[in-house]
Formats: structure tokens, C-alpha cells, sequence
């Protein structure tokens, strides 16, 4: 039997990388964590995470839904409507992106001052 | 005393949106998760990531040293050299990306079936 080769993120070819991508890249990250609490509607989703346009927030979605991620639900009833929440396998992913949220909010103080003395040193040529 | 806003990765306008952006991005997560392990040279940096650009590389180093995560040393030896590693701050973050890059790499199968399933629905027209 051939041995399946282990997931690397670290390497060029591995799926896993793209996967990584969709989670995080411009707009995952903010969209998977905006599911944690339950099923959301396009239009909620959109509202919820400031400043991503219909067309990102599509692509995304579909990224996400494509990977198992997110589901997509069609409620037949009148108007219908389309709903989208996490998968199971969302659900086990979702908390690590939520504590990476959870840290980098928390520590943005230390990342403004950070920030401020960078700026200090490279602006003084 | 003006009372300091929260701290909000959903707000447009609030600059920990950033700090997520270069932790996650498109080299960021790999990038901090390569210096878990201790300091590492710029070359050594690229070849554990396969496929970064140089221009890539220094590119996103420049954001996370701005943003208090790594650190830069000149080692004032012969070759001189110059050394990345994480600091304070950046230790503190870098599990929780552990954490998401181990549980896309563990799930991997269950994406990929996910991926193909999509794929024969969305195919079928």
C-alpha cells in the first residue's frame, strides 16, 4: 500500500497550504470566526465585518464552503433565503482562529508601541 | 480620562485589523511559526518555506518586526550576520497558530473529500 505523505503547510505543494490560505488570507479568518455564533445570512455577514465588499465576501464563502468549512443552506420558504453557518469541521477550527483574534486584540497596545518606535528608528536617517 | 475604544478586528478603522493581516496573510502564519523553534537567518527562513519570494519574505518580516512580533539582531561577527527571532509578544501568539496549522494538516482528508464532493455537484450542470 503506498504510504500517504504527511500534510506540510511548509511545503509548496501541499494542499493543506491552500486550505491554510482560505482560513486566514484577507477575509477567512473574519468570516469563519463571524459563524461561530450560528447561522448567518449574506447580508448579516456583510455587516458584521466592516468593509469587505459583496464580491470578496462571495469568494470567500465559496472558498470556505468548497473546503468543508462553511455551509450553505437554501430555506425553502417565503422569500426564501439562503443561510450560512459552520460545518462540523469548521466548528473544530474555529476556536484556534478565535484565540489568534482574542490575542491580537488583547495585545495591540504592545503592537501600537511597537509600531511607534519602528517608525521613530527608521524615520531618523 | 478619555476611555480607550476596544480593540475590535470586525471595525474597519481599528488597527488590530492590520496585526491580523500580517500574522495570517499570505506568508505571515508561516513565517512566525518557522522562528517557533529559535533564531533563524533569512536563508534559512526561505528554504524552511517553500515557494516564498525573497521579495516576499522581507516584505512580510519588515510588517511583523513594525509590529513588535519579531525581532531583527546583527551579529557583529565575522561574516557579519543578521538573525530573525520571535520576541516576547510573538511567543505569546505563535501557539495559536500552531494550533490552526496543525488542525488544517490533521484534516486534510477530510477537506480534500469535501473539495471533491463540491467539485462533481458544481460540475454537473
Amino acid at each position: 500500500m503506498a504510504e500517504t505523505p504527511e500534510a506540510n503547510v511548509f511545503s509548496r505543494t501541499c494542499p493543506s497550504r491552500s486550505v491554510l490560505l482560505h482560513l486566514t488570507g484577507r477575509w477567512g479568518c473574519l468570516v469563519v470566526t463571524a459563524l461561530a455564533e450560528g447561522s448567518l445570512r449574506f447580508g448579516d455577514i456583510r455587516r458584521r465585518i466592516e468593509g469587505i465588499s459583496d464580491r470578496m465576501l462571495s469568494q470567500t464563502l465559496s472558498q470556505l464552503e468548497r473546503d468543508g468549512i462553511v455551509s450553505r443552506t437554501v430555506r425553502c420558504q417565503l422569500p426564501p433565503h439562503v443561510e450560512y453557518s459552520l460545518t462540523a469541521l469548521g466548528k473544530k477550527i474555529e476556536p484556534a482562529l478565535d484565540s489568534l483574534i482574542s490575542l491580537v486584540e488583547d495585545n495591540l497596545p504592545a503592537v501600537e508601541k511597537a509600531r511607534k518606535a519602528y517608525d521613530d528608528t527608521h524615520s531618523r536617517v
